[in-house]
Parts: C-alpha cells; sequence; structure tokens
C-alpha cells in the first residue's frame, strides 16, 4: 500500500514553522512497512487543498492530511476532505457534546465557532479524543473508479496540526488502522541506544567491525539490520538498529540478537538507556533501587536538571528538590560555599555537600560554570565542574564543552547526571574501580579528575 | 509569478532528516513577494522526480529543486532535470576544471563519480561556487507550449542540500536571478505579537471585526494585510500580521499601521512581546526597569520556571534565584510553610515569601498544583495555584489548566509570569487596579482569585 502525506497550512510555505510533522509521520509509516513516496505542504486555501488531495487518492491508495482542523475560518481541511469525497458535512453529536461539556465544564461561554470542529463528512468517522474540546481526527473511507472501472477503496486520514495531538491520534487509531487496510506483511521494527561518554566518530570506530559484518551479511541477502548514529543534544548519542524480517517477531529477534552484539561491544557505562529512557530516568531507576534520594544544586543549568529530572512521572519518589543558586550570594548564604571563585571545583563540591544538608538527600549533585558567551572568574565559556556528594564522599570533575550557551548547559546536566549514573551503577554492583569509572563516564570532549 | 519548492531524498521520506530547507526558502521566497503555493518532498527515484518536476512547472512559472546534486549514483537530479527540458547533459568543462584542481590541490585521485557533478543540462547555466568540488547550483530555463500555443518562459533551478551551500547559492545567484524574471513588484514583511491570556478562538472573535475590515479592503484591492494565529505553548499564542505592497518601505507602514490596530483591540495586558520576546525576557526587562530582583519557588514546574528566565542572556542582572520544593518538607523546612494541603493558595503565598526570603530577592513568584496524571491533596490535574509577593505585598491566583504533564507545567510558568508581568507593568505605570489586572493577566481556561 502506498500512503502520501499532506501537510496543510500557509505558514508552512511561508516557512513561519517548519514542518516536522510530516518527517514523524514518514517514519512511522517507515516503520510499519508502508511506502510514502510523496509528501505535499500546501497553503490554507480551498481549491488548492482539493486538488492536491485528489491528486494524491488518484496515485496512492491512503493520505493522511495533517492540520487545518481547528476551531478557526482558516481551518478547512474537513470541508476540503468532503469535497473530495462528494458529500456533505454533518455535525457529529457526539463529539459536539464533548466540546460543549469541555466548556461548561470550565464554566466558560463556548465560541460559535468551535462547534465547527464537531463537523465530519457522511461516511467518515471521528476519533474520540482523550483531550475533550481538541480537533478531533477523522478516517473517511470512499471509493474511486479504477481503470476497469471497478471501485477501488481510498481512505483520507485527518490529524490536527499539534505535534503531540496528531502523535497520540496517529498511535492509537491511524496507524493500527492503516496497517489493517494495508494487510501489512513486511514488519520493520527499530530501537535505539542511548550512549554517553563517547564522540559520533569515535562510537563509528568503536562499532566499525560489527557493521562490516552487518554490510556482508546483508550483501549475501542474510540479514535486514542497519546501524546509524544521531547525537541529540541532551537525549544524548543514539544508536539507532533497525531491522526488517516477514513477521513482527522475526524483527524483534533480529533486533534483539544485534542489540545484545552491539551492548557487548560498548559496554554497559556508555549505553545508558533505551528508546524514550533518558538520564533523568536512568538516574532515578537506580536510586530508586539503592533507596537514596537526591538533591541538586545549579548554578550555570539554572534549574534545567531539576525540570527534567521532574519531567520523569513519579520523580518525587526520589527527588527532594534543587537550590538554583544563579547569584553568587546565594551560593554562599544558602549552600555555605566558602568565599573564592565560584567556577571552581571547590565551590562545586561544596554546593553538592550544601544541596545535599539544605535539602535533606542521600546525594547531592551540583552545577557551576561558565555558559557563555563572556569568561567567568578567568574560566572560558564551556569550562564547567560537577560536583557530587554520594552519602557523604565527595568528589568533582571538570568539563571543557563545546557549543553556545544552550548546548553548554544542555551537555553540562547529561554529563553530570551521567556521572551520578554510574556512581550508582558500581554501587549496586558493589564492584567498581570508582575513579576508572568516573573517567569513563565523561564525554569524550574531555574531562579532567579534580 | 509562482515559484514551488521541490526537495528530493528518500530519507526525507523517511523522517531520517526534518526538510528545513524548504521552509527556509518558502520565506526567501515570500520575503521578495513572490507566491509559493506546493512544495513538495520525493524520494531519490527517476520517475517519480520526473513526475513532480513536470506537474509543477505546469502550475509555475519557477521551480527550485533542492538536493540530488551530490556525486553518487543516487544523485539523479540533473538527469531529471534534463528529461523535463527535453535536453541531453553536457560536460561543463569550467565546472570540470574546478573539480579536478580542487582534488589536484589536496593531492588526492578525484574519484570519476565526481565528475557528474561537472555536467550540466543543455541549454543551462552552473552556478559558479565559492567552494570548488561542492555540487554547482543549476539555473535551467526552457519553454513550455501555453494554452495557446505559444511558447511560455519556465525555469528551474537546482541548489544542493547541505542548507549552508543552499543558502549561499540561493542569495548570491537564484534570488536575484528569479526577482529579475518575475519583475518582482511586491515585498511582503511579517511580525509576530505574542499574546497570553485569552484562547485561539477568542483571540480570533475578538478580532473578527478587523479581519472582516481587512477582508473587505483585500477585495477591493486595497489592502495587503493578513493576520493568523498560532497556538505555541510556552512561547504563548501567536498573531502573525503579514503584510505585502510594491516597496519594502510601503510594507513596513502597512505593518506599523496594522499592529497598532491589533494592539488597540487586544490591549497591552494581552500582548507580551514582539516576534522572539518571549515572557521571560518581558518580565526580566520590567524587573530591570524597576530596579527589583527575582526569585522563584517552584513545586509542580520543578526548576522549569528558572531553566527558561536564565535561558535569556543577561538573566542574572535580576534573577537571584529558585528553590525546587519537590518534597513536602522542603516546602516546610526551607520556605517556611505552613502544615496543611501543599497544592492551595495559602501554600503558594507562603512559597512566595519564603522564596523572596530565603533568597533575598525583592520579588518571589511560587508554583504549586498538580501536574498529573494523579490527583494530589484532593485537587484534580490541571490545578495550579500561584503565589506572588511583590515587596511585600501578597496575592495568589488559581488556575485549572488543560494537557498532559508538560502541557500542565509549561501553562503554569507563562501565566505564572504572565500574572507578574502586568503586575510589574501596573506598578510602573502607576496605575492599576490590580485586581482587575490580574483577573485578565490569567489564561482563558479559568482562573480564580484566592
Amino acid at each position: 500500500m502506498r500512503c502520501e502525506v499532506v501537510a496543510v497550512g500557509t505558514e508552512l510555505l511561508l516557512g513561519q514553522i517548519v514542518d516536522t510533522n510530516s518527517s514523524w509521520i514518514g517514519e512511522q509509516l517507515a516503520l510499519v512497512g508502508i511506502d510514502s513516496l510523496r509528501q505535499t505542504k500546501v497553503g490554507d486555501n480551498m481549491d488548492r487543498i482539493v486538488a492536491v488531495l485528489t491528486e494524491a487518492v488518484e496515485r496512492a491508495e491512503a493520505v493522511i492530511v495533517c492540520g487545518g482542523l481547528g476551531p478557526t475560518q482558516d481551518d478547512i481541511t474537513r470541508d476540503a476532505i468532503a469535497r473530495v469525497m462528494g458529500v456533505e458535512l454533518d455535525l457529529d453529536d457526539a463529539v459536539a457534546a464533548r466540546i460543549e461539556a469541555m466548556f461548561g465544564g470550565r464554566g466558560r461561554r463556548m465560541p460559535m465557532n468551535n462547534l465547527r470542529q464537531a463537523e465530519v463528512p457522511v461516511g467518515a468517522t471521528a476519533i474520540a479524543d482523550p483531550q475533550p474540546g481538541t480537533a478531533p481526527g477523522l478516517i473517511c473511507p470512499f471509493t474511486r473508479p479504477g481503470p476497469d472501472g471497478e471501485p477501488v477503496a481510498k481512505v483520507i486520514y485527518a490529524v490536527p496540526g499539534v505535534p503531540y495531538e496528531m502523535k497520540e491520534i496517529m498511535t492509537r487509531a491511524i496507524l493500527p488502522d492503516l496497517s489493517a487496510r494495508a494487510g501489512v506483511t513486511a514488519a520493520i521494527r527499530s530501537r535505539t541506544l542511548r550512549t554517553w561518554g563517547e564522540s559520533e566518530s569515535g562510537l563509528a570506530e568503536r562499532l566499525a567491525d560489527r557493521m562490516d559484518t552487518i554490510d556482508r551479511a546483508a550483501a549475501a541477502g542474510r540479514s535486514g539490520v542497519t546501524i546509524a548514529f544521531l547525537a541529540s543534544g541532551i537525549e544524548g548519542l543514539k544508536v539507532r538498529l533497525t531491522a526488517k524480517a516477514p513477521t513482527a517477531e522475526e524483527a524483534e529477534a533480529l533486533l534483539a540478537e544485534e542489540e545484545a552484539e552491539v551492548r557487548a561491544v560498548l559496554g554497559p557505562d556508555l549505553v545508558f538507556g533505551i528508546d524514550d529512557e533518558t538520564m533523568e530516568s536512568a538516574v532515578l531507576g537506580l536510586l530508586g533501587r539503592a533507596g537514596l534520594t537526591l538533591a541538586l544544586a545549579e548554578s550555570l543549568t539554572g534549574g534545567l536538571a531539576a525540570s527534567r529530572v521532574t519531567d520523569v512521572p513519579g520523580a518525587s519518589r526520589s527527588f527532594r528538590g534543587a537550590v538554583v543558586s544563579y547569584a553568587s550570594e546565594v551560593k554562599h548564604d544558602l549552600l555555605d560555599v566558602p568565599d573564592g571563585p565560584v567556577v571552581s571545583a571547590a565551590a562545586a563540591e561544596a554546593m553538592a555537600s550544601g544541596a545535599r544538608r539544605t535539602l535533606g538527600a542521600d546525594v547531592g549533585l551540583a552545577f557551576t560554570g561558565v555558559a557563555g558567551p563572556d569568561p567567568q572568574d578567568g574560566e572560558a565559556p564551556g569550562t564547567v565542574f560537577v560536583g557530587l556528594d554520594l552519602a557523604g564522599e565527595v568528589t568533582s570533575v571538570r568539563l571543557q564543552l563545546p557549543g553556545d550557551r544552550l548546548r553548554v548547559r544542555q551537555f553540562s546536566v547529561i554529563s553530570g547526571l551521567g556521572l551520578l549514573r554510574t556512581r550508582l551503577a558500581a554501587r549496586l554492583d558493589g564492584e567498581a574501580d570508582a575513579g576508572d569509572l568516573q573517567a569513563r563516564s565523561m564525554p569524550a570532549w574531555g574531562s579532567t579528575e579534580t
């Protein structure tokens, strides 16, 4: 089955928004083995949307339209689909009731425009939304005469342009419906190993032999596995494994086998998570296992580390809190950092112990350094000290990080949490040459034990 | 003149790379007043590229093709353009000499593939590249029979897919060539007003009369202004104004006039910034003007507010720091929050005063509430209290926010900072029915003064 993707919105053509939705949808289609041969962006114009959709359903059996489902006069995707299908729009009472209930529940008068979101082409199904009041997705099946005059089944799916709403509806309703209609036969599965502590080219070098083996097997038709690298800032450096096989089970088995091979090469200190697992969730998992609580002290990172940690559901079980000591006096007054330069190993260690004591935690982790663009305390931008007080055992490392203000802050957070991760893992494993682990937990840009 | 944009690359369809090139090109076309009505992504497949280009030159006078100009067998854009033009490829000796010289200069043997980059459709011009050895851009003029049989001038431009090479060639050679062919007579300028405190449909209702006036003027050919809305999470709800006029000066004048009209309708409490100005930068600007310093206390937002504030360069002039009091005991111990439920107006106010006192600031702003997914203290997810201690004057508001954990946290931050912004503005203006301002500074989802 072929599926085209159409993104609707004048703001996309004008470059005011980058169309990331089509890319994400294209990736999901590839993962279920559906060909996506063309993706089109078109403005909020009825004739042009109808033309694009009409041409797309000529070429493909399925079309996913993204955007133009909101409550304003600009939002004409529903009307355009109805024209392509050759049907009228009808009010879906269930959707209308949900929208009215949402406004009623918040004690607000509903603007009449919002009822437009309850209109559905005759013959189409509205996809119930877990967030009542937002635009429902649509599944719009119809037929077109084929070359021999026989009716050919076509389907247009409509999803909102807001990325998280689009992803939710795609995952829950549209991909399963599309796979069922397609009678999907080849299964593609992928898995991402998240790493920290080695550069992209360093990872490629370590895995060079393994990739040669894969390439030879693929050339001989004996394997459908590929490996790709993706530098992803605070999300780590990703190693993406993709496997293609006749069945989902076989693809999963290939993937499991390849994951074991790659993990054996890279080792447990580099690989901190799988797929959506962040460094924060890895650290919280280890803290939970060890029965320890965490406090943070943040200077250059300004709350970014705490914000990432508390993004993880259930963080409250292990996370006590943080002191964002942006002004130097806050470091001295609240965290008992001694007088002297605040971009230093001594300050980082004092901040870690201060956070641990002030916030009543077992572990204190602290960040101080120069985010840039200007130097501070005679240190260049990118100079960062991470301090760690692990139940009274106090250490610190000095990092020299590349990039602008944003990158330096992001790399600081993942490096500091990475240090804590390997220390906690060593403690839990009872093994541990701690100094060695520490060196390996730091990124490839260079760190010095202080 | 109409110009379509075609991005070539299977990796774009698979979502391995997001196509930012088309967005950038669309923006540049808009700024010189050229309509870009459709943008298409297509894979590295000869028949499909030829089909997309053939259809595009039917609809538009100009087409810009991006990508597929490299030295590998996958790079077939040159061949596809030649097919659409109905001509052969010919080796451009000057380009070939440049490529050979580059390899010679680096003492390397040139792979024969690289000479492919010197092939140019007959009748086309290679755009000399300042970086010899990289793919040259192409200007490919030709004619097509029009509806009356007379030849119509068409042009296809080819640019490399590497963004910085593409931008250099576009700016230096293609946009001037295109403007000359188009006999460009219109300039387009745009500006974004950032708002907070009203929903998208609410903004549309407030501006309905203004938009009617604009539509009538446009229909009568008397105005080239458009208004669009864009919900952007923690960045606010954006109102984008776009103006089209014969000259850049006239477009700017139209824009200034429209901005004044829209601001008059929405009022200063809703509009917090222009273009890239965030709520954080607005608040820091007002704090600087008022000579006040800020401290934060964050519970459900977990450091997100502090992180956003410290993203603004120069934040250290007004920002003292934050206490992320994730555990209830931290609220009681460090911020002197009295015993009782921590999701409450009393706790929010105590947190604000506690942060102000503990961190030695003039202003304390506090966030406590339920991010979800589970209820807390008998309150449903989305229930949030913002506390404010503005130099000893203590208040709070209760919010009921929609969305998942992430959205609730984001909306909390912009709502809380928005409250502080209107209070500071009122203080600076000397005016101020504070209660009224407070009500207006809260988002449309419903807030209650506590």
